[in-house]
């Protein structure tokens, strides 16, 4: 049993959800352990993670609605120092996960056929964003 | 130090959220593992897990009934081709949990006396769901 | 490769967003593993666990106020023979996290500089709480 840390970067082209799928699978591969558990990290308090319906456009931007209607931009929130989208962008990480764990199987995360993996950018104003992965197997 | 792979197969038998906790703990201890690291994937993403309270039928029902308030049916979605729950499924997913860490001690679950594992099924018309497990330790 | 298992016990001072990430570092840092995967596991259902921004106390308000609203205490619920603070703890739970998996290297947790670990006491009334706590590595 052994395991193997890295980070994974990514911008997102714009607010929203982004699949990073491909780019997780790709370094699950890089690993070459056939089974294991990959656990991804989110570094960030307005970004987040999500495992959800990888081929349909029009369910991504439901979601994106969705989200922006339960977590609002507003200008009831105490804390706006940082921009009107700061403060539903730590809110609607709440809601998604900073963590996800997925176990790997044939080298392969055990994802069903419709599931992707995405990293959720809250911002108006896309960052650089990190996430940390960790995969222990053998 | 070694690991387990498996899949939980559960049909509900409606719409809601169904106790899988006695499934789930059976499979811990076929693994003869006293401690390690238990990890849980739904492969679906109109399906989800929980963990909540294992006891009160009222309390459940509650939550059902929240999760349809804030993540309604409605004619508002742009993605409805594949019918009126659809949608809401994917939000009700996004709301709860893909991916579940629960440690194991003593070949069982550190759950609270209270706690019990919820796959909930999001769609009017329940399918056969796949739940991938894994476990690590020894 | 080794494993370590552990309990830590909470109570917060008063019901919200309590910060935790002093004692869970000391704990990790304590089990002596330069490298591992840590799991947190709450073992209650009317608190959770929250990975969100360590700085701003306006920021902490929001996020206390957003959940008082969009799971609040009311007399609609079926369940209420705990009290009116008893169902909506389990809605926040069930929109929060139950389980964090967080990637631990040179003998730190890898959050973001930001990030913050935080038990959500969801009662009126703060009761001591278990956290489970597991760490694989070497």
């Amino acid at each position: 049993m052994r395991q193997a840390s890295g980070t994974l970067t990514v911008t997102a082209p714009r607010q929203g959800l982004h699949l990073i799928t491909d780019a997780v699978a790709a370094w699950v591969a890089d690993q070459r352990m056939s089974e294991g558990l990959l656990t991804l990290l989110v570094r960030h308090t307005s970004a987040s993670l999500l495992i959800q319906e990888n081929a349909a456009p029009a369910a991504r931007r439901d979601l994106e609605r969705w989200l922006a209607r339960i977590a609002p931009e507003s200008s009831d929130y105490e804390h706006d120092d940082e921009g009107p989208d700061d403060m539903p962008a730590h809110l609607r990480s709440a809601l998604t996960a900073a963590t996800l764990s997925i176990p790997v199987l044939d080298r392969r995360m055990r994802l069903g056929m419709w599931q992707g993996i995405y990293l959720c950018e809250h911002l108006r104003s896309p960052r650089r964003r990190e996430i940390a992965v960790h995969l222990m197997g053998e």
